[in-house]
């Protein structure tokens, strides 16, 4: 159990201490959940009632609020980000011994810089190179001619095909799938009625540095060029990024959305959860998706764009959805009574 | 081959035979796949054209149909649940040996307690816990300090990171994940247009008992509190689980669908599969909710709740949904209509 | 590096080469990329700007675009799968060696097959049956009495259940599960509110000749009977097929689409991303579903059905979709004003 004072934490990370510098703490915690060993945050003045209530031994605030409590503070300019590197200290991911696990399989022809650490059943091709400090987790696979870079993490089981690329400093979650095959198939017709020929996907997955990417989430390698990830990239799990599809810097992407072949995605995106989006589209920077909406245009103009139904009372639902396969033909009638009314008033004029 | 008589059966689970009890079957099947040796089930009433053609050997039915039939047959108050128990005793799922197999890594740091299965290649990591007679099947991997109750299974692949917890008599299908890092992200403003600070996620994953888990759904571990599946609880595959989530006791959660962090569902829901429940809202007890609708707001009274849109033929389709992009503006034509015409009767009056 | 002429391609595969047959090509690319070593191909005809700026060596196009460019060129019926053979001829797909790789797990009651490659920490049960040719990549799971035919791939990490069938020549991309337990659970009504009884799934999954599933995506084995995919399926990543599910032949299923319990899909079906069909339905042959549409009934006529919410800007959507709350009102709404202009109009008559 690490513990540090303020006075440790403002001369790391910066910020003004306000109250006792001397005063430890252990671990971090919410407002509410935190005892006299935590220290919290003060994420949105929305949660100045639980600052008031809180029991933290200490709390972390932008500058603004330096002033709504008396417990011993850091004030900041970024409250979360503050948080989150204090997180860091206090509760460090534990972090497998470097060298490799007699229980590993690394190819004679593989390449691993000094501290790297490769886990038990964990398996390095022909070819591939493991950058320093990069830790390949147990039961994980990387692929004849892949690489992993510096400090990056390979969490257990997770999957980079052949001569795909993971830039330093990413974090990859266990079910992460890097590189398989994107859906290419050719329709034969024939006699037989017609089948799918396999369209060999001959380019590859490459990932820039800083990213990190959740559980279970597929990146396909491309058909011909590659699928790009670029740096500083989150996404979420059980994502799906097809063939050839670019996602650019600095977006973010919420669990089980899916985007479709040779889309792609600019700089500094929040797309939400259960997003769809159609395949060869583009979608320009600083885009905002809502939550389970479909996009089936390019987008040109940064802004938010949403849609998604409306949920409802079962019965309400039953009755009104039935209506929007007439609402073209209720958009008809409305212009005829237009027409009609017009009509009458001319008369009555 | 194990066969039993309905006689055994009645013994064993209780009900009334009727027809001779010294019936033999040997396998379950649907009513209208049965032969002599099987038993079959009627579910409910509007298949009894099927019990009335079935070749079953015997057949498990409610007290309120005992006389639906001449075969021989067993009448109990829940018959899918006898059937259900009569399944497990007629086709036991194969099970390992008990002990550690000579190829699996267990960390002399960890505890097993008697009968309990470790399978080939499986991780089990210092400080963590294998209850009495529980399987740990080929490939999985059980995190530091991690603790699997009695009676578990994990089977082959599932991932259970550090210090992440799975109750009694839990079954965790192939590609489950449980524990990664859940999306925590704070962003930070700066000179390069910005970027993602990883938040560290402190929390853990905690799975109460008798909960199953099916193939590739994540669970991910709590931001700062726990993320927590409470006991009996049913998610099927693909699901996405994010960080802070709790889901209530008894609830089952079809395929594909996602909630998002913090949200509170209750007890013995029923949430359809590809929905999608946005985070930080509660989900009160009892509650249904249809396939594919996207929740946007907390529930707070049980019932059903609804919220897709209707398929129908492509053409119409288009048609339809960009009449959706103009829906308030025809309210608002409507509203003019209105007006216009209380106008005119006022007149003709 | 393999390069081949014209005229070795079109010996091998067919097609009327124009232009120089010696001319040498060593990797396909896009028209847009291609070098002068490389090979392209002409999709479609509003890609002829791109074949007219291209600097490719040679080019793929249909016998009706034959004489649309000067590059040398092989004219032919199909161009998408006359690449799609170049493709695997000039990029082929590494393949480990075949035997039994020396940190593979095999039972001794397992058959493999002349040529078959096992991979490092890969299982195979006892019972199970391994095809001639076929691999079964690292991490690789195959239950007890599990078979896979001959030249079918398994990437690394797949999980082939007990007793389950993959048929020759298929390719199962890293994190498929075939074969967990379907999502079958009996309600048991009692004092402690009620809970779920597991209902064991004694069925299989099956998997027919030629078909390719994409990485992370399940098949549940059947609850009594089998779950069945035809041969020449393509299913992409993230797919949830549940149990009971046939999938007729040559079916193509894009990414992240769920397909609920017992519901037949047809043959030559094209069913887009994201979308969710409910339990217990029959789609006939050749039926397309638009991406993200919801199937709440079955469809007996091929053709193409849609059902998304178009997406729009948030606040325009915030407008519309409330009113969807309401539609049913404003169908009541304009039958009332239609009845009073009626009336209105009688009197003005």
């Amino acid at each position: 159990m690490t513990a540090l004072t303020l006075g440790d934490l403002a001369r790391a990370l910066g910020g003004e201490v306000l109250g006792d510098a001397q005063t430890r703490v252990e671990n971090v915690a919410t407002l509410e959940s935190a005892d006299n060993r935590a220290i919290a945050f003060l994420m949105h003045e929305r949660f100045l009632a639980q600052l008031h209530a809180s029991r933290a031994g200490a709390v972390i605030l932008a500058t603004r609020h330096r002033d709504a409590t008396a417990l011993p503070r850091i004030a900041c300019a970024n409250p979360h980000a503050y948080f989150a590197r204090v997180a860091a200290l206090l509760h460090p991911t534990p972090l497998p011994a470097p060298g490799v696990h007699a229980l590993a399989s690394v190819h004679a022809g593989a390449t691993l810089e000094p501290n790297a650490s490769v886990g038990p059943y964990a398996v390095i091709g022909d070819g591939a190179r493991i950058g320093e400090g990069a830790v390949i987790g147990a039961h994980a696979y990387v692929g004849v001619g892949a690489t992993v870079g510096a400090r990056t993490r390979l969490w257990p089981g997770v999957v980079l095909y052949h001569g795909c690329r993971v830039g330093e400093r990413c974090q990859l979650h266990s079910g992460v799938v890097v590189g398989a095959d994107g859906f290419g198939n050719a329709w034969e017709q024939g006699d037989d009625g017609g089948h799918w020929l396999k369209v060999p996907q001959v380019g590859r997955a490459i990932i820039g540095d800083d990213v990190e990417i959740g559980a279970n989430t597929t990146v396909d390698r491309g058909a011909i060029e590659d699928t790009v990830i670029e740096q500083g990239v989150r996404l979420d799990n059980l994502i799906m990024i097809a063939h050839n599809v670019r996602v650019g810097a600095h977006t973010a992407i919420a669990a089980c959305t899916g985007i479709a072949g040779s889309t792609r995605i600019g700089k500094r995106c929040r797309i939400g959860g259960a997003v769809g989006i159609s395949g060869h589209l583009t979608i320009t920077d600083d885009v905002e998706i809502g939550g389970k909406t479909m996009i089936t245009k390019s987008i040109t103009k940064a802004g938010s764009y949403s849609g998604s139904y409306p949920f409802e009372d079962t019965r309400l639902w039953r009755r009104n959805a039935v209506q929007i396969r007439h609402l073209d033909e209720l958009v008809q009638q409305v212009k005829q009574l237009e027409k009609r009314l017009a009509q009458l008033e001319r008369k009555g004029a």
